[in-house]
């Protein structure tokens, strides 16, 4: 028997039923069979011991394919298993293969957890197997054979009783057996390029009802270049890692015995989240909207009406049986609360745009595999907004809307971003809320919003939502990744819902449309973005601790200090003494790692001076300042918002 | 047969069996006979009727006893309900009778709900049935007569097949015939002393799953004096009631339909609420306290280690399953929230006391019954604070958390309270956390610090809760009821349960004693008790519009308004330009009535001179004031949260 084998080039050859991938190569060239290290047969990724025993389409893979890496970093964890298991013959092992980002084995020890001072032993152990280049074979194995193997280790017993079919294809090397991947190196000698990076607890098969196990991380690759640029990016990516950065600087912790994805907030933490949540409740009122509070629970009834417990319920929390009939919810949104306000009166065409805002607190369920410091949570605090116009308002509200964001923007120091206008895919009309000139219109409106305002914008056709077009403010993380910013969305649909009504000139009861709208989104998500554009160095406006004392003397300086104190805190900045019996050089290095805006440090000359020694976060030395220039830069410079012009940049653009 | 009747004298008299209580009053005197309203047999309230059937005490009700009125209300809801059903033949009826404060009748009417504008026409048609004065007789009926009587009344159905036996005992008027009450009178003129008071939507049986009746409110008398003190009381709790405040300024509401006891707080009490949660806050941080955020949930675990989920889960919510493994319970106290923030980091001597404080959003179950306002809700917003302390440290700690309670009260003008201190029973030690020393010693040092503060106060032993001595900080409502403010409590045992240490200067692990402490309560309860202490007025530095504009002539003086309306906001001062197109009079008469501090009358006069005409709230007439004194006299006011004097009184007293 012979079967077709088809090539990325169209080409077909047949062949014996039951050729291997390896052989394969070899009868294309000589070279490809020597850099052949696996196959990808009709798109299954394929080792090359693998015989073929159908027609298909098949591609050599080389260690140029993207592939390449999952089957080297599969191998990197098999050879780390088979180093384990040598090393902790007591030892269980849960899951380990490949990720996008390296490989991982998950495993549990009873006579004493692997820890990261175990890494470098490990490595040198998977070193010296790893040159002894044995072959790693693809073998076809028993389940009982398997079970004989993992005698008494829970999680490979489970692993293997879920297995499909008698045998259970798996690979070897040397006595070490294991199974689960797709395609392994043919020579251990291949996965030489490696590292091992981490140990952090995960839960097996991420349920946290399941044991702790000790996931090892490590990430491996075909070249030494490649690594080190791996391992450069990864130490940058943890340098401005907002859990990283939260830990160290204490601003937050999570902690899944308590609650996975609920973050508690520490005090450094919590003055930055206070400091903004005032700072953006001030901005919002004085552009005219009317702060409230609503519960965070509701009727479910509620989240029924919205349309919230149809559309998006895997996204909520499961309702609470009150034991009187009544269900209630966590919700998932404030539209539908801030809705009960508008509604709470009647309203007249005069008093819109009415600008219902709120930090208002959401309940969203995420899986807790998907959980992650302050950025993916399951409670936040929405910097939220919905204003009520009349149709013909959309323009002016929009640009209000916009003007503002972009001055809060600027406050931050947030430069970096751009624009993107959604609308309706005019093709498919038919999939949208139906009101072609509320659309029409309404497009137009945004449009010329952006145009009037003299901004750059993209347009994405048939980006919008069902129920109405919006502007997604979009920007690059510190580590490169997109995020959106803020959104103004444009609603028809809730208004319909929830049948609101204005009393037009006319007398007539007429529909408004909402605008939901978040400029600075959630208080989490928020401030771990700022931590990492920030690399933790908060600007002073923000900064937990803004100015450190040292007195040179406690004994002889400590009153100077007080002073100073005194004289900062009546102008409501944040300042400590540092009075603990430590070295002067001690404390200085602590307050740049706690990257404290300002730290003095007062002695002899500056307390008969009246001055004060000045050293600004990772300034190299002091600078020596009057006492009252000082006080004044600083208050200055707080009320200032840090901002290094005078001026907001954002609004004195648009106001011109 | 004859049976012996006990009387409250002691003395015991034969009567034939079946002797009716009317006739026993009369045999003791003719004038008993005829003042005799009902009896009390055993315990049990009877009607005159009730024929005696075995030995028993009886006491004869007149209308000098407490009881009396609680059959005169009966007897007032029964003629209501006669009075109805003769009005709206199609009536349903749900449950009437009296309660500690009138009387009420369910009713539902498909042709159209009472409401309090047909009170009047009820009135009078009850006033002409009771000079009827027809005889009101008990009656032993059939359910099926009953079920006959209210054919098609779903409620009365309900309500009859839930009664024991096969005979109910009923009472009869005319054609009238109504069940459930124990005694009524027995003539319908002597409840003439009556009034009819309201109409609210009330819950079929108080679930909220059930359909909304009207419930007509009224209360019956038998002196027309004590009818006239009452309706004046009520009058003036009305007026204090921050219900009927919350909805005349605006401030909040509750709906059921959304939410039992889940109060939506309007932007003018949301004002309010966020300028005294900054208050607070600055106040505590000033204080030491480090304020942190916490989550609403945690893992039911964490109430299980607490103890809250053995002995409080009543008032608890229903825990919610997330599916992997995890229950997640809404937090009814933040005191376990809190020791997660003490255990983030390991604790050394020198670092105590640490104060840990939050606004912290709580959650209680309630029964829906039981909710009122902003009294009693669901989701309430709490002051709360733990300070961790070395035992020897308690008694300043102690004090300074008493000092900073007293400024506040004086920060809010509150100046009516007393003290209450709660001890352990010294009789039964073993009832209390089993540390006599401790006990001894902090009962001691609470005790020493109110003397050497110079503070008056009442002991309470066997008061003390299971885990250590307290204070109470109590004062009465604006109504006289009684209401604890605040509260210090010692507490051993959270301690014990969580495994809290810190280490001594001995280099060894101590316990520490944690303290609970709220100054102000909950943001709800709080806001409550002041619109009812402040009749609604509240001092300018709370009041949710500070300053109202009004320009004598829209065309001429808004522009003058502007520029004071520009400074005051640079100031931080709420202020408004009334520009609507209304008479001057009009507007002034509703800035009394919205109760704004100052209103401004701007004209002609005031542009020329650089004045306003100023009248304060609740001032017959304005008065001129030069705009610049005007302006620094309201921005000092708000500073010096609107104290008369510019002193903290208590902060004086207790610093001397």
């Amino acid at each position: 028997m012979s079967i077709s084998i088809e090539f990325p080039d169209g080409s077909k050859k047949p062949f014996d039923d039951g050729v291997n991938v390896l052989d394969v190569a070899k009868s294309i060239s000589t070279s490809l069979g020597k850099k052949a290290i696996a196959g990808k047969f009709n798109g299954e990724l394929v080792d090359l011991d693998r015989p073929l025993k159908q027609d298909g389409k098949l591609a050599i893979l080389t260690n140029q394919d993207a592939d390449a890496l999952v089957v080297l970093n599969d191998t990197a964890a098999f050879i780390l298993a088979a180093v384990l298991k040598q090393t902790y013959p007591k030892m269980h092992f849960g899951e380990g293969h490949s990720t996008a980002d390296g490989f991982f084995y998950d495993t549990d020890n009873a006579d004493g957890q692997v820890t990261v001072n175990d890494l470098s032993t490990l490595k040198e152990k998977m070193m010296q197997l790893i040159k002894a280049n044995g072959e790693i074979k693809r073998v076809l194995v028993s389940k009982d054979t398997l079970l004989k193997e993992f005698a008494g280790d829970p999680y490979k017993e489970s692993l293997i009783n879920a297995q499909a079919g008698v045998e259970v294809p798996a690979f070897q090397l040397g006595d070490f057996i294991d199974f689960g991947y797709r395609a392994l190196l043919k020579k251990a000698g291949e996965a030489k390029v490696f590292d091992l990076l981490s140990v952090a607890g995960a839960y097996w098969q991420g349920k946290s009802s399941n044991p702790m196990l000790q996931r090892i991380y490590g990430t491996a690759f075909y070249k030494q270049a490649d690594l080190d640029a791996d391992l450069k990016r990864r130490s940058e990516i943890k340098e401005r890692d907002h859990r990283t950065l939260g830990r160290e600087l204490d601003l937050f912790f999570v902690d899944p015995k308590v609650g996975a994805g609920l973050p508690y907030w520490m005090p450094n933490g919590a003055t930055i989240r206070r400091t903004i949540e005032r700072y953006i409740i001030d901005r919002e009122v004085a552009a005219g909207y009317e702060h409230v509070y609503t519960p965070v629970l509701a009727n479910l009834d509620l989240y029924k009406q919205s349309g919230h417990w149809d559309h998006y319920r895997d996204d909520m929390f499961p309702p609470m049986d009150m034991g009187d009939g009544e269900m209630l919810e966590l919700r998932p949104m404030n539209c539908p609360s801030h809705i009960q306000i508008y509604q709470h009166h009647l309203r007249s065409y005069r008093e819109l745009p009415i600008r219902i805002a709120e930090l208002g607190m959401m309940h969203r369920y995420e899986k807790s595999g998907a959980l992650s410091g302050l950025q993916r949570v399951r409670e936040m605090t929405l910097n939220d907004g919905h204003t009520f116009v009349r149709p013909d308002q959309i323009q002016d509200e929009f640009k209000n809307i916009l003007k503002l964001m972009m001055s809060v923007y600027d406050d931050f120091d947030i430069t970096d971003y751009t624009f993107r206008l959604s609308y309706r895919d005019p093709q498919n009309t038919e999939k949208y809320f139906d009101d072609d000139e509320m659309w029409n219109k309404s497009q137009a409106m945004l449009k010329g919003a952006m145009d009037d305002l003299g901004l750059d914008y993209y347009e994405a056709e048939g980006e919008a939502a069902f129920y109405g077009p919006k502007l997604d403010v979009q920007t690059k993380t510190a580590l490169g990744n997109d995020e959106t910013l803020s959104t103004i969305q444009l609603d028809f649909m809730m208004p319909e819902k929830f049948h609101l009504v204005y009393t037009g000139e006319d007398g007539e009861e007429h529909r408004p449309v909402m605008i939901h709208r978040g400029v600075i989104s959630t208080m989490e998500r928020f401030i771990a973005y700022l931590t990492e554009i920030y690399k933790g160095a908060f600007p002073t406006w923000l900064a937990p601790t803004q100015v450190d004392i040292i007195p040179v003397n406690l004994d002889l300086h400590v009153k100077y200090a007080e002073t100073i104190q005194k004289q900062l805190l009546a102008e409501g900045i944040r300042v400590k003494i540092d009075k603990r019996n430590e070295k002067m050089g001690y404390k200085i290095r602590e307050a740049q790692t706690q990257k404290i805006p300002y730290t003095l440090v007062v002695g002899d000359q500056e307390v008969e001076d009246a001055t004060v020694s000045v050293r600004p976060y990772s300034a190299d030395k002091p600078e020596k300042e009057d006492l009252n220039v000082f006080l004044d830069s600083v208050v200055a410079e707080v009320h200032n918002y840090s901002r290094t012009g005078k001026k907001n940049k954002a609004e004195a653009k648009l106001d011109k």
